[in-house]
């Protein structure tokens, strides 16, 4: 991989390859620190920025993703938990690249849903190319394939299975997700207790391997065209099951251990006594789930890499490395039995904490290369980072009232900035868990909203007392001091912060700032309309 | 107008008629105790129940109607000032009557802008019913007519005037807001210098006579058909102009003298000291244009009463006294001269707290008939009662997720109910404002947000320190308690309230609370996906 930026710096860049996991934790990554070895990844941060304080708008995939679709935080773009359907006043990275003259390109996973009943009750319709970007969220599908298998009887990638020699009517329950016994019987890939089996689908035709694949024919297709890709891995988000060699790469002995203590059993919080008692949390509680997750886990986050190195190999052999700015992220991080909890949700650090990494060849970004960036970043920035690349500063400028995200390029490019933000917010709202349920609690009085600085985590909950996390003295996030008497100044101080970031909220969307300029104190000159006049 | 209620009480109203006033404040009026004598306005608060604490939820038209007609708050509808256009998304008082069959027409003002460039990005489409109810939001227009002189050249109202007479290109200008110096020119109804001078118009060819006939003739042509009528007056806001015998109908002996105190004008609150320098506040801020102001408004407000008078007439004659809810209210207040300021906008009593009046024929409303109630309610409670009132209990249900007022209905039929609000909030964005230019502030810097108790307001001022009033002990709030020491906590409480409010506001409008509860630990029902399963 050479070197890049080693020409004058364009005004944009040509490309934007936008890269997203699904699930996967920062501090497991060698790129982090961590224990799995991800020579491509690493590469990647050697030829960018490595942002250490990245932060998603919400731990689980539906908000966090439309958060950086539309550059909005939850409680702005209002989808608050998963499949439920944007507003359809909201807008999401394809409509601007459209304002800009481009397309966003899909391949993989959105979990977006269309509010279709909005739609039908407003009275909206749609011409067809509207219709499929109204029913995409504004992206232009190569493939959307969100990992579910309710998809797969229309996914091309079953088709491409079949065509592959797993014959069965359900090849992705099969061969993606299914493993074999060791009696020969058909092992769920949905019962954890298989996930170390390998799957019966080969490393090269896994979801994995498939949409790089698909991903490096979209960019053969291109030719000429300039583009923007949203390459959107399903992995290693559950139905973890890894084919072989991943399934085994890394045993027991390559894993974390739980971060977690007994105390945090005794008398929890409601909200996190009511997560405690949910099925994945049981589970992931015991000794066996987390052994027996975690390598496979570590497996299939290494498989990505390996297939990150085919996908910049072509790019490299291609050019598109010198032309293209990568973004690497994950729409949330994972707990599997951190603080006695399975999967992800809640505030923790390994949940709100994400890999971020982004390359810009461009020589203005050489400054940079192989740095690490320690001040805080939000994910509402990456969809502002993209307009900007792709040299869109004025569809940037027109969407100022309605994008609570900054471009992330002056500090890839050491530019002299101003104040920066000292402090990220994330949402949760946990109406649709069956935590509701236990609490017996309404659908809407279910919203946890999280404020950290560099100091201290605080999370407001609706009904509930605040939690408190001191992260200079407890970086594990072990003691919860919310309810401690000597701590309500600085509960009250951070529940100001979030008042103040609600009241901040970009809620006045159909007009720009300089539409608002121009009819300020303009009644008379635009309408005119005399007020007050003796 | 004989007492309604004499039959069993029929499940939902046959009509609602919703009348609205503009800039009509409360204690003006002989029902609210103030000097204009409004004998129609009495008989209906003595058929019905006058609500002593209404509060709009912004000061200023545009806000303020839409959360009539959108049952929210601005900050959930975000139309934050005059001529915003509505976000796409928002549902507002006609598409929920036609989700029970029935239309809301308007005769008069809404000043409602639709968001023709959000719906043109988003690549909406509209059949003509469609594009008529969007352009209108929502209402099917009999006659739209917001009392601009802008609108004149398209309006029924013009040619009216043609027709009866009052010969003029512009005959709005030189008769319904022109006046006759007495040296026989042309006095400009905008100087308010000559709002003593009476219009050219005749009484019953002025805006409020036209609208109260065109209502009458609604009326005749519904024949059997159940409606809602929202007839909404463009009096007594400006241009200050009222014909004969209205224009001297009251002297400056009748009026209420401008609350205010030197004291106010003494290093003020930056925001209040803004206001106080634009044109309308320094106007009125002598004695000269209050004097010659207040009585004409007064008039205008005495004009109302006389065409009510003839409207209910006309509607106990032809039945529809019997069967039609009707609901009484005005957009927001007036200052004229109260604290230094003009016109309206800012948080005062005068402004905020408005008539509100609503008779239910029906007999189990009997029991409170010609009472007044001290409970606080907000004006997003008109769009609810509206359907309560039409028997949509269904619509209501299947809006929960998104309407924030309440129903009335439940407070004049007596019934029981649990916990009422205890407190009210309001809202102003004064980006429009030269008082932002004054105060040099970016278009997204200038919210202020108010609670007010049963005791105090608080009103939180982005970027300034907020204001607080005491009302029991300084109920014409010449006393700002905001930077005084002693108040803090008073003054932390409240922020608390508005921070509770803000964080718990409707957003999550796309799906039902029924839709949640079925999608609450669903997901292995409804998608056969298994979670966290050993």
């Amino acid at each position: 991989m050479k070197p890049a930026g080693i020409s004058p710096a364009p005004a944009s860049n040509r490309n934007v390859l936008f890269i997203m996991c699904d699930q996967l934790r920062a501090d497991y990554l060698s790129t982090y620190g961590g224990a799995i070895p991800m020579p491509n990844l690493d590469r990647l941060a050697r030829r960018g920025v490595r942002f250490d304080k990245a932060y998603v708008s919400s731990g689980v995939c539906g908000p966090s993703r439309i958060s950086y679709y539309c550059g909005r935080y939850p409680v702005s773009h209002r989808v608050t938990w998963n499949r439920v359907p944007l507003p359809i006043d909201e807008k999401m990275l394809g409509h601007y690249l459209a304002e800009g003259g481009m397309r966003a390109h899909l391949l993989g996973k959105t979990h977006f849903v269309p509010d279709h009943k909005g739609l039908a009750a407003a009275g909206y319709t749609l011409d067809a190319r509207h219709r499929m970007l109204f029913d995409e969220g504004g992206f232009d599908a190569v493939e959307r394939y969100d990992g579910h298998f309710e998809l797969e009887a229309h996914s091309p990638y079953r088709q491409y299975l079949i065509e592959r020699g797993y014959q069965s009517e359900r090849p992705w329950t099969d061969y993606v997700i299914g493993s074999l016994a060791p009696d020969g019987s058909l092992a769920s890939g949905w019962l954890l207790r298989n996930a170390g089996l390998p799957a019966r689908v080969r490393a090269e035709d896994s979801e994995t391997a498939y949409l790089t694949t698909r991903a490096i024919e979209f960019m053969q297709q291109q030719g000429d065209q300039r583009w923007m890709l949203h390459l959107s891995y399903i992995k290693p988000h559950w139905p973890t099951k890894a084919p072989a060699p991943y399934h085994n790469m890394f045993g027991v002995e390559d894993c974390a251990t739980p971060v977690r203590d007994a105390a945090e059993r005794n008398n929890p919080h409601p909200v996190f006594g009511a997560y405690q008692q949910l099925e994945e949390s049981i589970t992931f509680a015991g000794e066996e789930a987390w052994r027996t997750v975690r390598p496979v886990v570590m497996g299939l986050a290494r498989q990505i890499d390996d297939e990150l190195g085919r996908l910049f190999e072509h790019m490299q052999s291609s050019g598109r490395l010198d032309d293209t700015l990568i973004i690497f992220s994950s729409d949330h991080g994972d707990l599997a039995g951190d603080h006695w909890l399975g999967e992800k949700e809640y505030f923790y650090e390994p949940v709100m904490r994400v890999p971020l990494i982004i390359a810009d060849p461009r020589t203005n970004a050489n400054a940079t290369r192989g740095s690490a960036e320690q001040r805080f970043v939000e994910t509402i920035d990456v969809l502002p980072t993209i307009l900007d690349a792709l040299g869109m500063q004025e569809v940037l400028t027109q969407a100022a009232q309605r994008i609570e995200g900054h471009s992330l390029l002056p500090l890839l490019h050491a530019e002299p900035i101003g104040a920066w933000r000292d402090c990220v917010f994330g949402q949760l709202d946990y109406a649709y868990r069956q935590a509701r349920q236990f609490l017996k609690r309404a659908p809407d009085e279910c919203n946890g909203t999280m404020v950290r600085d560099g100091r201290y985590k605080y999370i407001h909950w609706q009904g509930y007392r605040g939690q408190l996390f001191d992260l200079l003295n407890d970086p594990n996030e072990l003691h919860d001091l919310g309810a401690d008497a000597g701590y309500t100044p600085v509960c009250l101080e951070m529940q100001q912060r979030l008042f103040e970031w609600l009241r901040t909220r970009k809620r006045r969307t159909t007009e720009t700032y300089q539409q608002v300029d121009a009819r300020t104190h303009a009644h008379e000159r635009m309408m005119g309309i005399q007020i007050g006049k003796w």
